[in-house]
Formats: structure tokens, C-alpha cells, sequence
């Protein structure tokens, strides 16, 4: 089976966009999903990007597409409490989860805490609540967090070196190799290529 | 009738893309639009914003965007000579085409050149030429192009004044007031935008 991989911040509401429809979309398509958590302040630092946030007149608009989006989709949205959003210990967390087999909804339930629900997600006592959630010893797990700092490092890396500059980003193995699409927005191509890496189509 | 504003710059491969179909999109809703060349650089100056190009990874990924868009639209496009494209006096004298009556004709040619052929349209013979096959004096208007260096100005600055911070950006009056979008792929958003400000209709 064809397998996409998505790589995602929780600090990323476009990640969190993506995040509610990823799976559906690649099953419709015949694929699955690889979940993949990386820093993406650590994708803007070795690429150079900057975050729409740093440009006053793009900060403004993305809240607006942002709530566009969410409304075509059909999702709920709420800015978080503080914003960008520290989702280091998150992520780390998210790695120790998936340890456990927890990976997918414990990382469906922290986008829901932030995006949905507007919960303060760089705390450590919401983060285990989180966890427990779906059934994971949420302080055991959040108490682990640290010792995936290096994993979280390398996965960083290895979509910078792979080409990843933002996030949500998505590799698809294709017949013509692997391809990147970068952005929610780039969802859709992304699950085209997907269905043609699998059926060997490659459209018109 | 409802009137959506086209913001373009040639120099902007997402404007061409979005220039090869505005028109068609905006009439299936019931509006039409109004082109509206601008110096996309300044825009940059003004918002602290930076072209995609200036991040080297994300350079990378916008030819291979760029190149799927093409397709999925089904217009051929073409790497310029140079980039990014040297635009000041194509843009200017779009405007002075404009006095005469032949924006439109003289931005669907100008697009065409530079992004479906290649030409170099910092060459004020090229741009002549460009200008006489949509029924121009060419020689006439290219060379009347630096009484439009004011015009421009304030074109640019106006949108900037309206929130734009890139290329294409499209203003649409709605029953929530003015919104706008930026990019060749908010351009289905757009035009939604549009029809709903038709009708009145709100949507979901």
C-alpha cells in the first residue's frame, strides 16, 4: 500500500488542518498515512524561511484564510492562548507515544486541545491530560518527553535535507521518485500523486 | 456587476497562472474583472515581505509547483531568460496600453511572452513588438511608458494600503465588505467570495 508521509508541528495550524483530513483523503486514494511530528522552527532555521507570522500584512490575512479554510472544511478553529504556539515538549511527547502505539490519536487530540479547544498545550499538566486521553499514563509519558529530543532532531533534519522548508509537508513515492508538496493547500496534489504512485497512472 | 481586482505583476509566475483563467472564473460567477497591474518588488518593500525565491529550498519546490499548476490549468509555461523578470517597464506600460483602452489584450501577451514563450520582456524592442500584435503602436507606447512611473506608484501603494503583501492579489466586494486573496491558489476562494457577494448568498 501506498504510504504518504506527513510531516506536521502542532504549532502549525495549517499542520492542524491537514491533520483532520489527511487519513480520509489517502484512503480514498488507496494509501495510508506515515504520521512524522518535526520542529518546524528548526525547518525555518536551517532553511532560512520565516514564518507568515514575521510579516505583519501575512500574519493578518492567514488568520483570515485560516478561518476560511477551517469553514470549508468544516472543522472548528480558535486561536490558541499564545501564539506561535511552544510545541517542543509536545512533539517530544508525541515521539514517546508513539513508542506506545499512541502516535495518531494522541496527535489528533493535541491539535483538538490547541486548535480546537484553545487549550494550552506547552503546559505540562494539559499535556498529560492529553495523553490520558487516549489512553496513555499521561504524566509517565510526558515525564519521558526528553529523552526523544534527539529523535525529534533527526526527523527535523531529515525532511530539511529532503527538501522540506514548511509545514504541513507531504512526501509521496511516485514512478517519477519521491515528491514533496508543502502546505495544506497542497493536500489535494498531494493524494492525486499518491493514487497515480499507486495505480501507476500518471493522469493526463 | 460584481467586479473582482486582479493585482498582478509580470514578474509573478503565479499571476500568469492566475491570468490564463480569472476571466473565465469570474464570468461562470456571474462577475467580471478589473486588471490592475502593480510592482510587485514594492509590495515587498513596503510589507517586509520576500519572494519565495529568496529562501533556496523554497525556490526549489515553487519550479516543481509551478509545473504541476501548469498542467492541472493546462497552459504551457515556460522558464524566462532571466529571473526573477525585470518588470518596471512592461508594468508601466500596461498602464500606458490602458489609456488606449488595451490592458487586457496587452496583459494576456505580455503574460504569454514572457511565461509561454520565454522572451525577455525587460527588452523594450520585445515589448514593442508584444504591443503591436495587439493593435498598438508599440514603438508609441513603450515609449510612453515613464509618464506612468507615478501611476504605478500609487496603484502599488493602494494595495498595500488594502492589505496585499503578494502575487496575484484579488479584492471582491462582499456582503461582509471588501476581502481579499492572495495567490493564484486562492483563486476558487475568490471567486466563491464573488458569487456569494452576487447573490447575497452567505453560503454553508
Amino acid at each position: 500500500m501506498a504510504v504518504m508521509e506527513f510531516f506536521y508541528d502542532f504549532t502549525s495550524p495549517y499542520s492542524y488542518l491537514a491533520s483532520t483530513r489527511v487519513e480520509e483523503a489517502a484512503r480514498r486514494a488507496g494509501g495510508e498515512v506515515r504520521f512524522r511530528p518535526f520542529l518546524l522552527g528548526g525547518v525555518f532555521k536551517a532553511t532560512g524561511n520565516r514564518a507568515p507570522v514575521e510579516t505583519p500584512a501575512k500574519a493578518k490575512h492567514m488568520w483570515v484564510d485560516l478561518e476560511r479554510w477551517a469553514k470549508r472544511i468544516g472543522v472548528p478553529l480558535v486561536m490558541p492562548t499564545t501564539f506561535p504556539v511552544a510545541s517542543i515538549l509536545a512533539l517530544r511527547t508525541a515521539l514517546a507515544a508513539e513508542r506506545q502505539g499512541k502516535l495518531v490519536p494522541f496527535t489528533h487530540a493535541v491539535f483538538r486541545a490547541c486548535w480546537a479547544e484553545g487549550k494550552d498545550i506547552a503546559d505540562p499538566e494539559v499535556l498529560a491530560a492529553v495523553a490520558s486521553s487516549v489512553g496513555l499514563d499521561g504524566p509517565a509519558v510526558v515525564a519521558a518527553a526528553p529523552e526523544f529530543k534527539a529523535v525529534l532532531m533527526a526527523q527535523t533534519q531529515e525532511a530539511v535535507d529532503r527538501g522540506s522548508f514548511g509545514a504541513p509537508t507531504f512526501f509521496v513515492p511516485t514512478a517519477r521518485g519521491e515528491e514533496m508538496f508543502v502546505g495544506n493547500d497542497r493536500l489535494e496534489m498531494a493524494v492525486e500523486a499518491l493514487t497515480e504512485g499507486r495505480t501507476g497512472h500518471r493522469g493526463s
